[in-house]
């Protein structure tokens, strides 16, 4: 037999079976089930504290929700379509296990609050568990750049070689993006902790409810202000997912320089066999699969904050069932980040950095020419002119086929007579990334320090949990 | 027993398993597997035809293919995660059937343009399915508009009334748009419609293959004319996305104008008790979900157009693991297209037309105010100095709270001694459409003739197919 | 005669002509030069304190720097597209008028640095403007509201009618929307303002420069504490744009209701003729131009914050030139917003709040169903049967062509024995509203306070300031 | 004196000075004074034709006209914002040079129709001028593949070297996006090129006009069908910008092809100096900033599409003011495009290709395992088997750091005994590429073949015009 709509009563015909189909959401909002029956249970207290519920009623009630909980989780639950969705499901098979209780059990709500309520408790966990992970990479990288802090690099701008840097210096780099994720996603997650249950349909309820008692009891830190609000409220979630589609983008780009650097014409690291694939057809291959991966995932969670502005767009207050199709961007967006961040931290510990290659590198261009330029000055020469004169050294030592420090003295000096022997010394590798020693250069002394003041940071907020 | 991937020779440690899930793309693209197999049969006949494979191994390898579309399609099969995806999982299962020819299938090819040909395969189905869903959507438009062509409505600018409109021209203006996507995407089918295959996996391969052979045998009209394109080009879904994202647009224009006519301000069209739904709350209500769900999955199917457009940017030739990320974008806006015209052609035939509110709507306006200004004109007064006299006549039946046909002659000619008795014929709503008699106009008669021809083309269109 | 290139050194070719126009960006970022300026006086201020300039260099800089920025703003200043861009511009003449002191000022510092500072200087003073815009017009919502916390309105769900509600709580609404946006702006802004001048190209500099004096000087409130991040990073000009996308999302909602409002079938409020325009054709029309206007611009700064984050997908560090897209996105959107602001909050004040006709459009439905649910649940009937007997009630008045208020007591109780005479105190839409007496109900009492702490609250964050 | 609007009849106050600034367009869309004056002459002609304009009437107009339109292109037009747009200004100026004649220019049109003309008329020519350059860039790439058609160099998969190609053939792939932008342009041109002038407002006119006429006087191809659609229909922007983000996306590949390829440690080309710029503080730099550049201006254009289809999104039916704010995204994605392809049209063509570097690339891999694997199944091996045999022999190489056909034959054979002398043939670079003999394949015969048969399509298309 079909069950019966909950709302039913004023229709004449059945709703059309494609229809059902069209609009039921169960298929995607039932992984809320804890959510929502956590949000039932604070719902149902609060009712029975303030005498809309029998106290034997409320005891039906939750140990009638405890038990469909059990069965969820056990897979013993029948999850119809013709019921809709995750709140409905849930509450007729209550009614239909504890009887007249459960019919009470929706007095003074709405699902349109009560779906509110689901997703910001479910959201506010998904933040929690990506924060978890965030933090992890950014210790990975920090302990790496401490590692590497002296390793030099090649540093680039536009893809062409610039001046030497060390790789822990790049880690830290990375660490920074992070970070501000983190912080975006700490401060979007208080704007997701609020309560909107008691909102109602969209006008609040005439019982006497006590909005803050369900707050209190399901964790939340404050109520949301303005019940037509609280019920067409979407922004907690594309703020969510502004926060995630930037840190995609991060990941993109951390990724696309695991690509670069994986290659043979670069070879600065080796992503290890474990997180690398190979080809149907070419034996050879050894694919970097993971960060190609990634650096695609970018573009699905961009979509999806796409997808959920343009929902929202030009919406009329208060709720409109548009909304509905809130759900499936943001729970993509969750399991995209938690999938990737995870992978990230299975893998970057593993990296192999391949030192030499760097270094040779490094030197194999003309990355100290800055420091040249910056030598005379000190002799000096306005910084202009010393530019242009180190542009024209190094034409020459291009025309040559030779590398800055294999001038000689003469070859230089016929650009610039105040150049004098001490300038090799500002010419190595070593000596331009150790001259850059203020706070944020590239110097290992700075990336020593700055590695260790990030791992104590991020040690001090493991323990602040 | 862990599977043996196909391609392990090279690699040391065994792949991650976070990795595996990771990359697996197998929940996602098993629904191509009859196209799968179909690419696999066409391309294993060729190989015997040139004589590749000996009769007797294309003999095992077409019963062992159409064994497993089989057991697919009775649900015997088990597709494992650790195989990728449904191209490996394919081959190892034949290959476990009947041993040694399985082996020989993949010769000639590569993953690369075999999954290229079965996403042309797959989207080629898919847009004809869609277009035969637009042509009955539209016929359904156009014997609307046939049997409403002398039903007069206000029709809107700026939600303002403007002029007194049919409610079947509307119903046509409807239909010019997914015409116009109807066009866009038969054309898009023919950039589909071409075989990638024998491209291998970037440059073709070094066989006696007979591409203009498996591409015939699979209905494709032509051939990818360059490998490495063959195996990089993503362009077909997204132009087809580019299309899905503009049809959903008009869907949303529709949708949000069955919306507004649904209120109880305008109260246009009843969409009838199966298209809509009730509140878990408020017991009187009849809520549009139908239209409002189309209205806010327009969002999702532009975030995946988003999500692929951003996935291709940048992406060097030729074939990346990004790529593996077109798919679910592409599978969701398919999907939602489908869904959402079913339901439109479900309840577009039922909906009920409100003539007398609307009637009386346009009625209630000043929306013959142009009339007024042409029966000037013809009155030998510029169009200019018409509108203005006009405007100021409107200001008059505002400031008496009355509407332009109620006014009197005196009243009219305070502002214009031009005006006679005549002009009430020209401030009549019948008046007004009936004058719109050129090719696009509202007139009844030009409306009736539009609509006529429109369900003639598209009865020509499917007895063409 | 061709200005000369600052970096032309070690190039052979002439810039061709037509990469010249491709390639400069002065055209853009000249709105910059204020905070060029600001940021060349604080690095040359630093350099002299440390040594690298002399006092009357700095002398000759800050004089130099001064006269160039009155000639900006005097119009007597000749930008030269051959300089590309902002930096250059004002670099060159400097030198030009001040010689060998000028071409010192660029020592220990990049363009790279250079822009991102620029460009933090500049959108901190635009996001302050934005915020004094927004804190306006949430004034504006705020008296609004406590001036109408007794204007009863018909409250919708789906665009029906739901539940009477009170036009003072609708405006509080928006108004929460707002508040968030605030909110999220004076986060960013925290990101935005720390200093990255000192990072030089990408990797500091071999100066002994002091970034905490320069910081101090421009107002930072912090470093940025990675060279490599500092050069590369646009997370703020991206997360600003996120939460403009957003605020603009908000204000199509507003729009969207003002445009709904001002229609002939709802006419819920006049917008004043200032705001609105007329037909080029159509003499009677009035058009809500503005609000219309407001909500079209949602796409374009949705639009930028798009082409901003697909600018950064998969740019590998540090910067590449790609960023100098970044200018014209990010502009738009602060122009946008700040002219959108300037506009509603010069229009709301005005708008005029028809209480007549919301009064009886709330009357005309069956906005008051779920009050008389509430009242059975009181009668002891569990909700979801008190659900479906005034879902009957319903059906049986819409029958009946009346309103629920209209029903005799006989007519209700043949669906319920319960219901008394009492029912139709609870049946006024005063009833309605006054019970919904919780923070953030609708409850007039509730409005009038909430609207009340609103405008406290902004007051303290005014003279905050 | 203020202006006098022309549509200020009916209004009661003066529309506030911000108001006009906010929606005044004409900043914007004067560029569109030649369409919109041709628009107006083709409709002033009409307009005789049928008897509403006197002879005398039109030579006054055509005149008037012509004069505006040399005024304009002198420079010696002021464009006044109170008189809002390009309609407006033009027509106001007309009426004040000609007098009464002016007035009745705007009978049986609306701005809604003229601006839809307009733009019609604006986009064709563009679309046009890009087809030019498009073709131009596709043949100096056809040029270039057959003079490179020889040119070996290592194809890429996951950027990891996979199969020697030819540089030639990597063109050609290149020219086959290029194609399709094309053709789907070509395609969009139709759906531009059709009249809507002669909808008026939304309803088509009381006036006896012809609209044919109209549209062969304007070389339009056909009629919007129907007069609602033709005034609310912004499909073709859509559309064309939904092309131009896809191009974009093509020209972003190429571009960072390029970047790749001129990095130190790719160098398989060199752009020239002319394309390429320095740095203000490392006078060693050469950057390729203009391919940086389309790179960063494919995140601009795809924002404007995502702009265009936002602002359409739940727009009813007919005109809405929000459609003013179509005509930035447009323009600038027109002009984007115009400049970014005659760039490419003036750097092409002077790449270096440095066939050494290339060559030596392509040898350093394994690139030719694949043909070591298709070997051994000429030698009877399955596929699968000699797959998994080349697997190992990789492994061999890398261990041993030699190439594979550095390989002694025992080496070989350790993994296979079948492996004979004749293996050491495929192992070149030169046998690989010309094994790969079919249709789209790599092989230099091939490749020459196909870029002649580009070259000849491309000059027949050249010639059609």
């Amino acid at each position: 037999m079909k069950p019966k709509k909950l709302w039913g009563g004023r229709f004449a015909e059945s709703t059309d079976q494609l229809m059902e189909k069209f609009s039921a959401s169960v298929a995607v909002d039932s992984r809320l089930y804890r959510q929502d029956i956590a949000g039932s249970l604070a719902h149902a207290r609060m009712l029975a504290s303030v005498g809309i519920l029998q106290q034997a009623e409320f005891d039906l009630i939750e140990s009638g929700l405890q038990n469909i909980q059990r069965q969820i989780e056990a897979g013993d639950f029948e999850w119809s379509q013709a019921y809709e969705d995750v709140h409905m499901n849930i509450e007729a098979r209550l009614t239909d296990a504890i009887g007249e209780a459960g019919k009470k059990l929706h007095t003074g709500r709405s699902r349109n609050d009560q779906v509110a309520t689901d997703m910001r408790l479910y959201l506010r966990e998904e933040i929690d568990a990506i924060c978890a992970l965030l933090t992890s990479l950014q210790h990975i990288l920090a302990v790496l750049a401490e590692r590497e802090a002296d390793t030099i690099m090649p540093g680039f701008t536009h893809m062409q070689g610039a001046q030497p840097i060390t790789f822990g210096h790049h880690m830290l780099a990375w660490n920074e993006m992070l970070e501000r994720d983190h912080q975006r996603l700490q401060e979007c997650r208080q704007r997701v902790n609020v309560s909107p249950l008691g909102s109602a349909a969209l006008a609040g309820t005439s019982y006497p409810i006590n909005r803050n008692m369900t707050a209190d009891e399901l964790g939340f830190s404050g109520l949301c202000r303005n019940s037509l609000d609280a019920v067409s409220d979407r922004d907690f979630m594309i703020e969510f997912n502004a926060d995630a589609a930037l840190l995609m983008v991060h990941l993109s780009r951390m990724a696309e320089e695991m690509v670069l650097w994986s290659t043979d014409a670069f070879a600065f690291v080796d992503l290890g066999d474990a997180f690398c694939t190979g080809s149907s057809i070419m034996p050879q291959k050894k694919n970097p699969d993971v960060v190609e991966l990634i650096r695609g995932k970018c573009g699905r969670v961009n979509g999806n904050l796409h997808a959920l502005l343009m929902l929202m767009k030009a919406q009329p207050l208060a709720y409109n069932r548009d909304n509905q199709e809130d759900k499936e961007p943001l729970f993509d967006s969750i399991d995209t980040l938690l999938m990737t961040l995870q992978v990230l931290v299975a893998m970057m510990p593993d990296i192999e950095v391949k030192r030499e290659t760097m270094y040779a590198a490094a030197a194999a261009g003309y990355s100290t020419a800055t420091d040249l330029a910056d030598y005379l000055v000190c002799k000096q020469i306005p910084f202009r002119d010393a530019h242009e004169i180190v542009g024209l050294v190094v034409a020459d030592a291009i025309h040559s086929d030779i590398r800055l420090d294999q001038m000689t003295l003469q070859q230089l000096q016929l650009r610039c007579q105040a150049i004098e022997a001490d300038v090799f010394d500002v010419l190595t590798l070593e000596g331009s990334v150790a001259a850059r020693n203020h706070i944020g250069g590239t110097a290992p002394e700075q990336v020593r320090a700055a590695a260790r003041d990030v791992q104590q940071k991020l040690n001090l907020r493991v323990e602040d949990k």
